[in-house]
């Protein structure tokens, strides 16, 4: 038997959430079932939800303040059949969280699938150890910068900015999410001369960038985009998922005439995120959804400096691209966000040698422009494989003590 | 020039809101400005993201209560230069709340869609004027309800369902959004046999009844499934919106191929509408949003009874839904849930004659059927009009007076 178990996050004022539970595992079901006639029940046996588990978790200060009142809180689980629904995730969530969103203080943090209808969603094509494999480097985290303020600059500005990115050796190199399909920049000719650079930037240094384009445009047109970017030699897609829809990103990555790898962008992901009492649990969100949708790589905020995602949920996002599953390849955690090269360590630390380092200011704002950024970062990073400390490393190393110097690190 | 001016909610602990518009309005658009060449301010400035207003809002003590401290609160309002990106929802969300919805306390409250970009977007096709000359009804709110139960059921006894609603005398029955295309009431078999026994209610009783049916299924199908659902001589669709995107809806509103009325349902809108401090309003959501984008009715939480929902914002809604626009026809309003026929006094106080009186337990929990509570609603609907109260009309509709008893209003 297939099936889904959705777990959410429930406060309230009374606390029976036993109740509530058959309330919800019914209501989104099968409806009712004490009045139906045994002959019904026989017939809707197998559509019925199925109360999992009901688990009380401890009163919470926070809660009661926001609610100004006593808040009970628990974790429920219940199982929807997957007979009950197609094998599409806009089904799926209209099922577990469709009506139930609208319903009080409710948050989906987690989808487990159970059976057939896990195949119904092919993960990352690439996976970590794809993405990997295109740019030939296996034993450290990879380095990312974005292209910063391209908005209204011509093609010129961007080919010199990947220039300088690509020489200073980070291995991919991301368009901003903002950059759409403009007359100054536009998409196809970004790829065809990107492409250009960094092949020159490869034969001359030996050293292999990758290039996500931001795919945009209107939804229908997306597919057909994708594979004139794809025959354009495109390296990768940026996709801004969760303004189109899990289901969209899903038929990019598994579309045979495309087959590029995909980075997901969390943009627009705080409007469902970020409440503790409502929405959808970054871990699932940025994570599991992503990966069983196909992204090959996630980006989310990283958890220092002063952003919004707490350390043990970035490190759960990590944790939801990356663990083992039987049908998901792994994707890459790209933490980002106010990173610059004296948090390698730290980075290293929390998010392993499976994750990319990624940065924006911290590339472009080094005294030497974004190829000493960059340079900096390849430096911190081989320092800390080396077991060195970054001071130490620096001494040696021109642009990463400059970096330490600005930035702190040293 | 064109332009979307954003509206935010805004709370955070230093209360200097000039400056964070303004970090806003810069990094959301060209990125840094004071830094540049003259030159290159000169190429940006049409770019330039611009501060339109910052508003204070007095302290709100729920607010400092959640956060534990004192929390300043104001709504500022940023335009953004149509330039900046393409005539798409996507790009336009992931411009003005993509990164933003990540960073802090920000709700989008609002979307003006200034000059041309107005014209990017259909709006209903058919709208208000257009369900009611379908149905033949102008002088009344339409009458409305809802499959139950039918998951797991087959056509059967779905056509049964669709013929007692139908004889009752409702305007409109749509699907239930959780019932999908499957085996036992196929989607293609749920529009033809429905539109059979609808075209025989009508032979019968002369009123006009329309079938709204579930387009589910992958996004890249439902193009192709819509046009076959036309072909199929399908009255309306019913569709899961926000399990897909915006951009989806507008697609198939604008198809010529497809030309049916739409139905927007609010299933997993809750994820982003419910938090007091982040994500998208509801006015904005689930009114001014799907009907730019095509929706010709829109289900919303009513805001009676033991609902998220308060009134004023159900009523902003409907306010959003309706009011005069340059470019879009108005859609229809249709308040959702917990709805008796005791009820439609207040209804049509609220929401006037140009809205839905939608109904599911209260049509088929009444003790002569779903025949029975539709009647009961539409004798309801009839009193108000003649300005008689309730149990006035009671006396004589025996369905209403039945009504009565069980939910209340006598
Ligand atoms: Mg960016
Ligand atoms: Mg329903």
């Amino acid at each position: 038997m297939s099936e889904i178990i959705a777990t959410y996050l429930i406060h309230d004022f009374n606390g029976n959430h036993e109740k509530k539970a058959e309330g919800i595992a019914l209501g989104l079901t099968v409806g009712t079932w004490t009045d139906l006639p045994q002959l019904v029940q026989k017939q809707l046996e197998k559509h019925k939800g199925r109360v999992v588990s009901v688990s009380p978790l401890s009163e919470e200060e926070g809660a009661n303040r926001y609610f100004d009142r006593k808040v009970y809180r628990s974790i429920i689980k219940i199982a929807y059949p997957a007979g009950n629904f197609s094998n599409d995730l806009p089904a799926i969530l209209t099922t577990v969280f469709g009506k139930l969103s609208l319903d009080g203080a409710v948050k989906l943090i987690d989808l487990d699938f159970i059976g057939d209808i896990e195949k119904a969603f092919p993960g990352p094509r690439y996976g970590i150890t794809g993405i990997r494999k295109k740019i030939g480097v296996y034993d450290r985290p990879l380095v990312m910068s974005i292209f910063k303020g391209v908005l209204g600059r011509d093609l010129t500005f961007h080919n010199e900015q990947l220039k300088q990115q690509a020489l200073g050796g980070v291995d991919l190199v991301k368009d901003d999410e903002i950059l759409f399909d403009q007359g100054q920049t536009p998409f196809i000719e970004r790829i065809k001369t990107g492409k250009k650079i960094l092949t020159e930037v490869h034969e001359s240094t030996g050293h292999r960038t990758l290039y996500a384009v931001n795919l945009s445009g209107k939804t229908f047109e997306l597919l057909d985009k994708a594979k004139q970017a794809a025959d354009a030699g495109a390296d990768a897609l940026l996709f801004n998922v969760h303004t189109y829809g899990l289901d969209v990103l899903q038929a990019l990555s598994e579309h045979d005439q495309i087959k590029l790898p995909i980075m997901a962008h969390p943009s627009f992901s705080g409007a469902l995120g970020s409440s503790s009492f409502y929405g959808v649990g970054y871990p699932l969100l940025l994570g599991k959804l992503v990966r069983l949708s196909g992204a090959d790589l996630s980006l989310f905020p990283s958890p220092y400096g002063n952003v919004a995602l707490e350390k043990e949920e970035a490190l759960a996002i990590a944790s939801a691209l990356t663990k083992d599953e039987p049908s998901w390849k792994e994707a890459f955690p790209v933490p980002s966000a106010g990173i610059h090269p004296g948090m390698v360590p730290d980075l290293i630390k929390d998010f392993g040698l499976d994750s990319v380092i990624n940065a924006g200011g911290g590339i472009h704002g080094h005294p030497d422009g974004a190829k000493g950024g960059a340079e900096a970062f390849r430096s911190a990073v081989e320092a800390v494989l080396e077991g060195k400390d970054l001071a130490e490393a620096a001494s040696n190393e021109e642009a990463l003590k400059k970096a330490l110097v600005l930035w702190g690190g040293l």
